[in-house]
């Protein structure tokens, strides 16, 4: 039975703040074993890659040749996948890749009032990093919706990892990598693959951002390499908050809490309803469905340990509420959800209406799934394709402009006691 | 005398890879005090900020009003402002904010061939710290830098903290925080400060964002809060590379060299020319500009010990070399500044032509002086105002849209063992 608060209820302030705060995950202090790993693979290169991989994935290669996955390999995989499966992946790609090309942004460039030039020009990094993990996390669509934002903003190099433990790989894995235009890939893992596109090796060219998910090793590894290469946020347990008024199939929304639920017991799924009826109705509905789930056991404990029905007196009075859950994923299963969507601030990404299920854009919506957990909707968000470009911006001032404005530059390094500064100005306007 | 490598030679590799790798910076290792601190001010809120800062800043408050700073004492601060620096002042602002409005990134909103609604919406975040050093740093053109970008955002709440040691504050700091849109203002600094903005005190709500430079403990403390709030990146000492073909006055080449180094001894700056005659030209115009230096003391060592003259056979065949080092700032004085620029991958800013001084660009220009550093412009960005807003995608589908799309997610859900997920989706097509 998961939590049952009621926005009404003289107690809800202190339990909503205890439902916010609770810790989700045990975080396994694994700093100083990955220091050494990175260390290790930083000196010894391609042969340190070889030693861990030999020994966390139990398999005997000689060299690292081994490791790297050919395009005959690629292909041989994809022909081993189910062909309705590929046809499914391929509505995916086509599908992501389409949304994203629509994010690409804009340079700016232009020249003001003043005379002087000013813009931005957007770049894509020179080489991006994928870490896919490998075992039963290893997902397709993650594949997908991590490397095609790299494959839109033009990054040259897209290099996958994907540790093979037993030498076993799952062949979607290497279909979706074929349609998300990566452009090398490694069987290998861990913290020492972080470091192999960390700082490169004798066969792995060192890239420039480092993107994907992770068990604990990985994650510290990437948290330590950060500054050498860039990455992206650390990701944690999956969120769904459903936001549904009485006018819903409790089956449907149930459906949806399980969606999340049954990703990991630490996930968390909460619905916000106006009803007290369809939540009742909505709780009898999960525990229909989980008689019947292959991953029940998973999702049960989600929903018992992380699960939560918040009553509120309307919807509309709910959207403080909301924001403050600030939820990686936020469905509204109402009349308006536009008008709804409009009012809320803080969300990873919005499913409108009845028709939208939360797991519609976990595989062929088109925006991504790699989303901000933890409330951290409240000041970041998803993965798109500018996490994988930079802006550089620009100033040109010709003498004209430059003795408009060189003056209060002048005057303002003055009084920061810059007189470089000032001098590298004023020297330009004979008065050096 | 700095460093003087050519690219032509044989040991150019080797040294230029020592170069890149070169530490200028002595990192402190703070993490014990800063997180003491930080677990203090979470628990004891306002007592303990008052208690550290009566400590650290050598002052004796009763309690966090006293560190209060009313807007009343903004005004009498700015009557006590130079009327000319305030002109100054008013220009940087208004330029700093028109380039910045320009920034501001479109919504996406659309529905594709499928009859899918899908696009993306900005949003700003709702409360913006922003940390101001003390004393010698108080830079208020970086108060302008930080603070402006979060107004034009939308910000709700842009917080200010700025430590006054033994109750000193540099008026122009607050001049510049009221012209940037500064909603608040606290006379607090340190570990302690960056504590009172993520978790939030009695008297300082929390923020969602906070920016800003500051020491080692400051750059600690922003690192283990942030995930409960966002942070920009750990700035490193300030660089500066200037690409100058021999037509150049080497005496204004040489005030932008030290227009870096006298920011700091750590500082960088590398002339890279095609002119050997040009290279020792500026070498001693550097001289000559040091010997009426207030910083010269500052400026000859960052010259001596972090500078470097790179002879190259072409400006043009040095592209590549540009792009690894990556620079903070990058000045192209040469006669086709932006058929050079279209070339380049990895820079913070870039300054066209002979007549537009780094220097320029951090007062008056108008793009951001707070830009990346330490190699890290081959992957991020300098401030911006998408630094303080986040994106939340939208899906939204109809019964239509969603019949076909969805027999793919169900497909792809099955692959990966999800159940849950394929159901809220079969579901709604009547095939649950």
């Amino acid at each position: 039975m998961p939590q049952q608060l009621n926005a009404a209820s003289g107690d809800f302030e202190r339990r909503f703040l205890d439902l916010l705060a609770a810790k989700r995950e045990v975080s396994e202090d694994v700093d100083a074993a990955v220091r050494a790993i990175l260390a290790d693979v930083k000196q010894r290169g391609d042969a340190a890659v070889v030693d861990y991989t030999n020994k966390f994935d139990r398999v005997s290669v000689s060299g690292i040749d081994a490791l790297r996955v050919s395009s005959a390999e690629v292909d041989a995989a994809e022909k081993a996948c189910d062909a309705e499966v590929l046809k499914h992946l391929d509505l995916a790609a086509s599908r992501i890749r389409a949304f994203h090309e629509k994010q690409k942004p804009s340079d700016l460039d232009y020249t003001d009032d003043a005379g002087v030039e000013l813009g931005m020009w957007w770049k894509p990094v020179e080489a991006a990093g994928l870490y896919v993990p490998g075992g039963t996390a290893a997902y397709p669509s993650s594949v997908l919706m991590n490397a095609i934002p790299a494959s839109v903003a033009g990054v040259d190099r897209v290099v996958m990892v994907v540790p093979a433990p037993d030498g076993v790989l799952n062949p979607l894995v290497l279909a979706a990598a074929k349609r998300a235009g990566v452009t090398e890939i490694f069987k290998i893992g861990g913290a020492q693959a972080v470091g192999a596109l960390a700082y490169g090796t004798q066969a792995i060219k060192p890239v420039d951002k480092i993107v994907g998910p992770g068990n604990a090793f990985v994650a510290a590894a990437k948290r330590q390499v950060f500054g050498t290469v860039g990455i992206d946020s650390i990701a944690g347990p999956s969120e769904i908050l459903v936001v549904a008024d009485g006018n819903n199939d409790p089956d449907w929304i149930a459906a949806d809490l399980l969606s999340q639920a049954e990703h990991d017991t630490s996930a968390q799924s909460i619905l916000i309803t106006d009803d007290a009826d369809f939540a009742a109705a909505v709780t009898q509905a999960v525990d229909r469905h989980l008689a019947t789930l292959p991953r029940a056991g998973i999702a049960a404990t989600s929903w018992a340990e992380h699960g939560a029905v918040i009553l509120v007196p309307s919807i509309e009075g709910a959207i403080g509420i909301i924001d403050r859950i600030a939820a990686e994923h936020l469905e509204l299963a109402v009349d308006k959800p536009r008008a709804l969507a409009a009012k809320i601030r803080n969300a990873g990404a919005i499913f409108l209406g009845r028709h939208t299920p939360e797991a519609i854009g976990d595989y062929v919506a088109g925006p991504n799934h790699v989303l901000p957990t933890a409330r951290s909707a409240r000041f970041s968000s998803g993965l798109g394709v500018i996490d994988f470009m930079k802006r550089t911006t620009f100033v040109g001032c010709s003498p004209e402009s430059l003795a408009k404005i060189g003056p209060a530059a002048i005057g303002l390094a003055a009084a920061e006691g810059l007189d470089a500064h000032g001098r590298s100005v004023a020297i330009r306007l004979n008065r050096g």
